[in-house]
């Protein structure tokens, strides 16, 4: 099977609307990534924070050459990202998060979080960074802001494949979500790492 | 013209030996990506920094998948970076930096960085973070690390469309070269941001 993933000439971009059973879990997760792109647009355009996401790491093993300024990539594979996906700089802060959807009720599932992802997170702790991470549960459309550290030390704990809603509920902070920014996780992460007021 | 990025089955990078002129830019280009990679593996192991290279931004435009499990990408394309190379964290500080290499003798030319990369460069001061572009010249195999507060003014100035290899002499700063790590920028740093010895 073959999905394309066109451009209109207006630079608008398209989305196939018959997709695979494989594609939709890609497409399901394009939300909270889109929604967590046009808030950190948001914040830099408004000057309050920089940050990105970071490409998605691809194996390039294949470029053709058509002509000489031109490289086209013709055989590439998706690999494991060793770090999480967005990172930057929050009130001369290092900040670091992993954000995921999941389709469950009860809980989030720690299969969906590589272990890199996580030494990641330990790392960003350890030099003194902000890391978290954001959860979106699609049944509730809620999407939680969890502490690292909290999170490691559930996800560590070997009897737990999961971390439960009711946890999340309880441990993690639901980030509102309003029309600019879409998500304002900066408004939790002020009250989290900052101890006052949001700016 | 076709070239193929092979691994052996040891997982061993295999770099091809004829290379055609396009090509041969993006292998010096190597040179120094991969001692800053090593040398930011080393800083990483000994707990010093937490800094990485990020993955090379790709559009992806076809996506062929085999099997259920498998993601082929068939069609993508180098796209513009809209950020600099290299991030992290350093001394609970978040770290920023563009990294080039210059066949020139004489000067770094400026259409070699990004106007993107330069707007990226001066929100990372604005949000209170360190950032720097290291140059290597080549000729001389000298690496050198440039405040971006200094470049900026220079790539600002219109009158200029490159920086003197005899300023950057002056005003930047000689990486060590050394075993391990291969480039001690982070000593530098210490001494440019932290006011202070090499911890």
């Amino acid at each position: 099977m073959v999905i394309y993933e066109m451009k209109y000439p207006n630079g608008k971009k398209f989305i196939p609307q018959t997709i695979s059973p494989t594609i939709s879990t890609t497409q399901r997760g394009m939300t909270l990534e889109k929604e967590l792109n046009d808030s950190n647009t948001y914040y830099k355009e408004i000057n309050r924070a920089l940050i990105y996401k970071k490409p998605t790491p691809v194996q390039i093993v294949r470029v053709d050459y058509p002509s000489r300024n031109k490289a086209r990539i013709v055989e590439a594979y998706y690999t494991t990202p060793s770090t999480t996906d967005y990172n930057g700089i929050y009130r001369g802060r290092a900040i670091d998060f992993e954000a995921k959807e999941t389709q469950s009720k009860t809980s989030f599932p720690f299969r969906s979080i590589h272990p890199h992802q996580i030494n990641h997170l330990k790392a960003v702790l350890q030099h003194g960074g902000i890391g978290f991470v954001i959860i979106r549960f699609c049944a509730y459309d809620e999407t939680y802001l969890i502490d690292a550290q909290y999170f490691i030390a559930k996800y560590e704990d070997n009897k737990r494949r999961s971390l439960p809603y009711s946890d999340i509920q309880q441990y993690g902070h639901l980030i509102t979500q309003s029309y600019l920014p879409r998500l304002n996780y900066l408004n939790i992460v002020d009250q989290l790492y900052f101890e006052e007021e949001p700016v």
